[in-house]
């Protein structure tokens, strides 16, 4: 399916508000990618339907998971919607016929994170963050960061998940804390090198 | 070795700050485990020795943990600090003669938490986080608290270092997380059974 055709499909899939988000990603996602050199197309491809399955409830996204070996562990059972993005990755796959897996990818880990993420992925990770409709605390300053410093904008905005989610009482996936750590000490070893 | 020795030895190993505030983890254990029906003596034994290995400096930590076949993960190596509790339980293995594996565990798992946390784990984490010279905000409710519920407790105390932790930009350990999701799954859950 080309994307004419997939932004079509969504129209439809996505509620009215669902969709003006995806239209926001898809835009920042383009500017990060030109700023970081990362393939413009592969990128916006997977802004376009990093929230695919978004509209699944949590029954949906349990049975889809469930009929599709995504995995649940004990944190997504409890907290379906954590599966958007991992369920999202296979519609992306199965229904949209993407067959790209760094596309698949950055669909997949978009809202937890995980260790060793590749450029594609923080992008969009990022992009989600920071579009023009979120207004949490400090996004300004995170807006400004992300065109800065990608993996200095990643440790800020997985800390701020990390902050809100733990003030909620809600779970904290372990994937969230192993994309934190891995950058953060990716970050001090080159601050070691570099003051060698 | 009998508790008198130990505390003998621990006057001479550790800093008068660091001993007086082991008295008080004790003075709180002991408390915490009449209130909780625990085993008091085991308790009070894990209290006086959880940081037996506290004033190892950072270097001496990794050495004990490599000569000893302690874990160091991608976070105690850069944060080798965390390692005072693994390595403490060696220590009081070692030197000071503990045999039993619950206080062992109490001690090596007091920093950070751990899945699936005994009655006794839990016990010396929150009195190291509520003995009286602490003084972060909210730790008079969680004084109170601690004596009310014990894993509502844990709940908070866990979050609350995950927030400050992550406020100073230092990593959080898999652990810390793991031992809050589990414990927030059982809360769920348990209110699950009660509403039926």
């Amino acid at each position: 399916m080309n994307k004419h055709a997939i932004d079509l499909e969504l129209k439809k899939a996505l509620t009215k508000d669902r969709y003006e988000h995806t239209m926001n990603v898809v835009k920042i996602t383009e500017s990060l990618a030109l700023r970081y050199h990362a393939d413009v197309d592969k990128a916006s491809l997977a802004a376009l339907l990093h929230d695919c399955a978004k509209n699944f409830s949590c029954e949906e996204l349990l049975a889809y998971a469930k009929a599709n070996n995504v995995k649940i562990d004990p944190v997504t059972r409890l907290e379906p919607q954590l599966l958007h993005g991992p369920v999202g990755a296979v519609v992306a796959e199965k229904t949209y016929g993407v067959t790209d897996k760094k596309v698949l990818n950055a669909i997949h880990y978009h809202t937890t994170g995980r260790e060793h993420m590749s450029k594609l992925e923080k992008i969009i990770y990022l992009a989600d963050f920071i579009e023009p409709s979120r207004t949490y605390p400090g996004v300004d300053q995170l807006r400004s960061i992300a065109f800065e410093d990608l993996d200095k904008a990643m440790i800020m905005a997985l800390t701020n998940t990390i902050r809100y989610v733990s003030s909620i009482n809600s779970l904290i996936h372990k994937r969230t804390i192993t994309a934190r750590n891995d950058l953060i000490i990716k970050e001090l070893k080159k601050n070691i090198i570099e003051s060698e």
